[in-house]
């Protein structure tokens, strides 16, 4: 099985094509960028491409059985910002995509990462099952949601086989400490360099956090499922707070983390948290990474890099 | 108040715009068409202009309070062979518009015409309320979808006001029997030049239609709402099918309908009619024409250039 990585040389790609590999699959990224010298020697080969281009890539690869959809040009804040850049790259991108696999008469599996974050809105109650209405708050949402519908309708009239999986906040190794995402990079970062974390209100919010080889595990699992749901939440199965992260992290590095504290943000939902009920009973997956020893793993890595 | 119609040459445009100016509205049009001459009266002016390129009309209308958005370049069938095409011209182009108001700091309130035809898709139960999930199983629905969502994080982000009308199939005079919608004045032109009809299967399909101007008079009332709510359905409260609008027809034209039967469409759900009590309730609206009635002036109408 040949499985191909579009947005392959990032976080979620390093984890997801392992699990691929390790699961016996010729795997390739295909990204704009290459994966880290040596970083992932599970490779069959990548592609320093634009991934929704299909162009660009299918011919050299020799096509796929599987595509892992993870290419994204935007993060919430940026789709916010300018959402016709949002809907251009990712929405009209994905359509592209699909149209020259139907071009090919190419049908090989997609598996489309979503986003369990940012497709429902403000929780109606919690946790959060995949027939919770989704009202997404921000555009980065409403593009993924709308993405989501276009590939339910590909595979309804031209037979294109997907799978949505929603996941919720992945963390692990070599997810960067740089960036607006990813909290608890962000704050192993900086607590290891001796910086303070910045906290909004009391630091009782509760999001759902997820291993990143977790994350992979689940999409091993859809590349295999053969029943008729299409979407799946991914996420860790319960929820921790923005203290908990912080407890935790104290405990790893032995020492107190310094926090500033700003006012609570309104628009920040006291509590996030997906129910994975549905992947547990029919792709049979759950996440077998308790959360300290997922974040031992990424503040292990952090120090290498900080 | 002034009303700018986008897309208000059109069938829907006439009625929406006559309902607003007996209303007292000033009302313009812009369109890339120009409405027939004589036909609106009641027009302060048109504009022959790209309705969703803000710059191209605001200044010359001198701004406007309500903004009635009928402006779309597709219909089902077109968008579902070119959904590219569809997200450019429709969801970007409306996403350029509420960018453009935004920049003017300009917060008229913006009232849309989707679908509830095609928003839902598969009716899971009927009558389907806008509770009802939505699954459009069709590019032109995802696409009205996309923009419904659009629109609700502008206003929570933004504050441009909207409502959105999900219609389900409009019919009255005005409707030109030449395209591939409208059932009603397609049948009713072929009838009044004796021609044969097509019926996919016995005729039992059952579909919502709502008389034109029934569909004018919702739209003054959300240009006037206060409520919460933001979504409609706007329907003519009760189901009728293909034999109904032929039975009809052979009364009103006192001569038999052919019919040319077709085998049945699998995908043409058996029945989807609108709820419409959120309408009643809140909107404090109803439609007022009896099918039997909308139907004759519809035939009456189509008398004129048949």
């Amino acid at each position: 099985m040949r499985c191909v990585i579009l947005g392959g040389a990032g976080f979620l790609g390093h984890h997801i094509g392992r699990a691929m590999a390790e699961d016996g699959a010729e795997v390739w990224s295909v990204d704009r960028a290459l994966p880290a010298p040596g970083s992932a020697p599970w490779l069959a080969g990548e592609l320093q491409a634009d991934a929704l281009d299909l162009g660009s890539w299918w011919d050299a690869v020799g096509g796929a059985d599987v595509i892992v959809h993870l290419a994204s040009s935007s993060v919430p804040a940026t789709a916010t910002e300018d959402p016709i850049q949002d809907v251009q790259a990712n929405l009209v991108g994905t359509l592209r995509l699909v149209q020259e696999l139907r071009k090919r008469d190419a049908r090989p599996r997609l598996l489309y990462a979503s986003s369990g974050g940012a497709v429902y809105g403000r929780p109606q109650f919690v946790p959060l099952a995949e027939t919770h209405p989704a009202m997404p708050m921000g555009a980065y949402g409403a593009t993924k949601l709308a993405i989501e519908h276009h590939l339910r309708i590909e595979e309804a009239l031209h037979g294109l086989p997907s799978r949505i999986l929603r996941l919720s906040n992945p963390y692990g190794e070599w997810q960067q400490p740089y960036g607006v995402q990813g909290v608890i990079a962000v704050f192993a970062h900086r607590a290891l360099r001796g910086q303070p974390v910045d906290v909004w209100g009391d630091g009782s919010v509760v999001r759902d956090f997820v291993y990143a080889a977790d994350v992979g595990s689940a999409f091993v699992r859809a590349a295999r499922h053969e029943g008729e749901t299409r979407t799946f939440n991914i996420g860790g199965g319960s929820g921790h707070s923005v203290n908990d992260i912080i407890q935790t992290l104290e405990q790893l590095l032995g020492k107190p983390v310094e926090r500033r504290i700003f006012p609570a943000r309104p628009f920040d939902p006291p509590v996030n948290v997906l129910d994975i009920q549905r992947a547990k009973d029919e792709l049979l997956w759950a996440p077998t990474t308790a959360f300290d020893d997922g974040m031992a793993m990424a503040v292990q890595w952090l120090r290498t890099i900080s």
